[in-house]
């Protein structure tokens, strides 16, 4: 017997079985409601694409140890996207001379990253981006803030199940700088180190801290303004950083009526995120994590066209939004079971079976008819395995009266109804959800 | 000033814009809608997977010049999916045990081959597959058949404008052993042959027989096969052949009732099909194509499981439907612009404005707010631009009467209605498909 090949998906990559996939398209599609209700616009783009469009802004630790990368047969160097924004970048760019701004578009791929396999970290991942682009308003983000609740509220969560918190990476730097003395030069490094903040104790963040060549008093300082409130920000910040804030206006000025939490700690890994950042976290003690995340990058439109473009958006990762939705009891059930099985009693009424599978398919009912002949118990038996609600059975008996039975597989009840009457007897039956 | 960075997507591979993306989804949706008709479940896999799910029965073509291959960071030699069928034969090996066969699955994802990209061809296509597993019945291809006629009739085809051409490798390669003595050993060459029959002129055709080894007399008798029709066939076959042949019986006792036409020059290039094939091709006289096919594959299972579980099924690829539906004039118009655009006349009442954006959006309705402030002239201009069809414009006045203005951009018309009349009159409009 020649030796087989493994059934396993490869490492860190998923199979969606039919009840699993079921479950997922059904969150995608009211989360696809939320976001084209807002007028934004779906669209595509390939999976494989050119090196140096990450190279740029997308980070090193993404750029050096976690692109998937090939070289065709022509020599182009290539990678397995790890992210959506450069593509949608790029695509912007091509596009611009003849688009009506600001454009509000989204699309929902799949993209790659080398990692470890670990709870909330897969290396194929699905993400809805959803980003606005061309203008630099306030209105924007206040948009996009507005969208994350009512995302979160179409799939069935409260308030209290999440929390979006945002910042000002101008605002933190121009705080950095004034008021902790960090120099330029160094600010990179120390947004990573805040960036990682809570994973690690305070300790290790001082050590991190005056590795960089920080002074005890300035680490002492940074570590204030980590914990600083927006009314502390307020009473740093100078006036013309305060107004060149789409964030600091927003709260000042009262421009939103969801919740948001304003919090220094939010930095946000790519390096082409220029102004306001945010990241909405799940409140459960169970699963005390990032959800998504995204933010304001005037520049990257830059990396291909002379016009300045600037960009706000976000990316929503499968993983964690599907540990979310576990956490906290909101996923749906699965319903990708036909609704119907036809049981023909006889081969003589064959004909007849094709013509009312015809009959419900044309009228949306998900109509399967038998492949194989088996006794009507197995059928049964079969069908109920299946998850399939109703059978129709075909008797020569009963249709000589244009009738047929009608058997709730749930229940294992069964009526006679007549051929004419029976869409409307199945339409019936399945729109009750009790059964 | 830094130079720019390509805005072209990666040599065969694709953008899809917004418009061109409305007219895609419009077009699976209604596939989707006539697949889960017949009770036909989603799923989704992964787009790397390892190399050997290929090279045992994809072909050799396809294994040694097509694939896009990679080798990741533990030395794991990785392929980007060339096709479906591997995978999802992979899949229902790994959870046969918990099935309930038949089973019936469909997918919808893309897939690469490394090709000189030109009309009909890119690098990154996508495509539906349907399949069914589990049962060797000829109700398998009916159902698989009838199914093909229903897709093409769902996007507007009619059955004159395309042909189900379908064959048995199995009744061929018996006329080709009885018929023209063609030993078993060269099977596989000149099936090969016959597979790109009408590309080339017959004595093309020839050359590349006798360069197998064949005699005239065998040349010359597979010449006549190639254009045999299905009675031919019947009197060439043995019984146990005809009796064997789910095709053979399908024609003979007339089980179908839907257009096929048998053909011996349809032969599909992937190894694993064992015994039907098909191939739906375009009549235009412009786009003489295949469209897509399918076939039995009844031992590819076998590479990762013990259990038989054969295989029946089709990948329908976009590249060559949009062409056939493009050629027969059947794409939809694009469907992606917000329905409704509200227009504030006044900074005073964007609490309104946001509250009536809700409202509308929770009733379906696609609504954009404006970003930045313009003057109602451009705000207009803008909009009709974008393809939106109604705007709501707030005056101050109207408001304290609690009164809006609807103005219909396509007509250029308008006229006030009551706040509470507000989602009614768009709905209205809306549903109304003269503007």
């Amino acid at each position: 017997m020649a030796s087989k090949l493994s059934t396993q998906p490869y490492r860190g990559t998923r199979d969606f079985l039919p009840d699993e996939m079921s479950v997922r398209t059904q969150v995608f599609s009211q989360l696809y409601e939320v976001i084209e209700s807002y007028g934004f616009a779906r669209y595509d783009g390939p999976i494989l694409e050119p090196i140096e469009i990450y190279e740029a802004k997308s980070g090193q630790e993404l750029v050096n140890e976690q692109l998937y990368r090939l070289t065709d047969r022509g020599g182009r160097e290539l990678a397995l996207r790890p992210e959506m924004t450069p593509s949608v970048a790029r695509m912007i760019a091509a596009h611009a001379d003849t688009m009506a701004f600001p454009v509000r578009w989204y699309c929902h791929v799949n993209c790659h990253r080398y990692e470890r396999p670990q709870r909330g970290r897969v290396r194929e991942h699905w993400q809805i981006n959803v980003d606005t682009f061309g203008t630099e308003s306030l209105e924007a983000e206040v948009e996009i803030f507005e969208m994350i609740h009512r995302l979160f509220h179409a799939v069935g969560a409260s308030t209290q199940d999440y929390v979006l918190r945002v910042s000002d990476r101008n605002l933190v730097q121009n705080a950095l700088a004034s008021f902790a003395d960090v120099p330029d030069e160094l600010m990179k490094g120390v947004f990573a180190i805040i960036d990682r903040w809570e994973k690690y104790p305070l300790n290790v963040q001082q050590e991190a801290l005056a590795k960089l060549g920080l002074s005890d008093t300035q680490i002492e300082r940074i570590g204030q303004l980590v914990t600083l409130d927006f009314t502390g920000y307020l009473q740093i910040a100078s006036k013309e950083t305060l107004a060149h804030s789409n964030l600091a206006r927003i709260i000042t000025e009262e421009l939103i009526d969801v919740p948001i939490l304003f919090d220094p700690l939010i930095i946000r890994g790519f390096e082409y995120y220029t102004s306001t950042v945010f990241e909405v976290f799940d409140t459960s003690p169970d699963n005390r994590r990032s959800i998504f995340g995204g933010g304001r990058y005037d520049n990257l439109v830059a990396l291909f066209s002379n016009r300045r473009i600037p960009g706000i958006g976000f990316g929503m990762g499968d993983v964690t939004l599907f540990d979310f939705l576990s956490t906290h009891g909101l996923l749906p059930q699965p319903n990708n079971s036909a609704d119907v099985c036809i049981m023909p009693l006889h081969p003589g009424v064959r004909t007849t079976m094709k013509q009312v599978a015809d009959e419900l398919r044309a009228q949306g009912i998900r109509t399967v008819t038998p492949l194989e002949e088996h006794t009507l118990s197995k059928e049964i038996k079969d069908a109920a395995r299946r998850g399939i609600r109703l059978a129709v059975i075909l008797g020569e008996e009963e249709l000589a009266r244009q009738h047929v039975i009608v058997r709730d597989l749930t229940r294992s009840e069964q009526v006679e109804v007549p051929l004419s009457e029976l869409v409307g007897t199945l339409k019936k039956k399945l729109s009750d959800p009790t059964g």
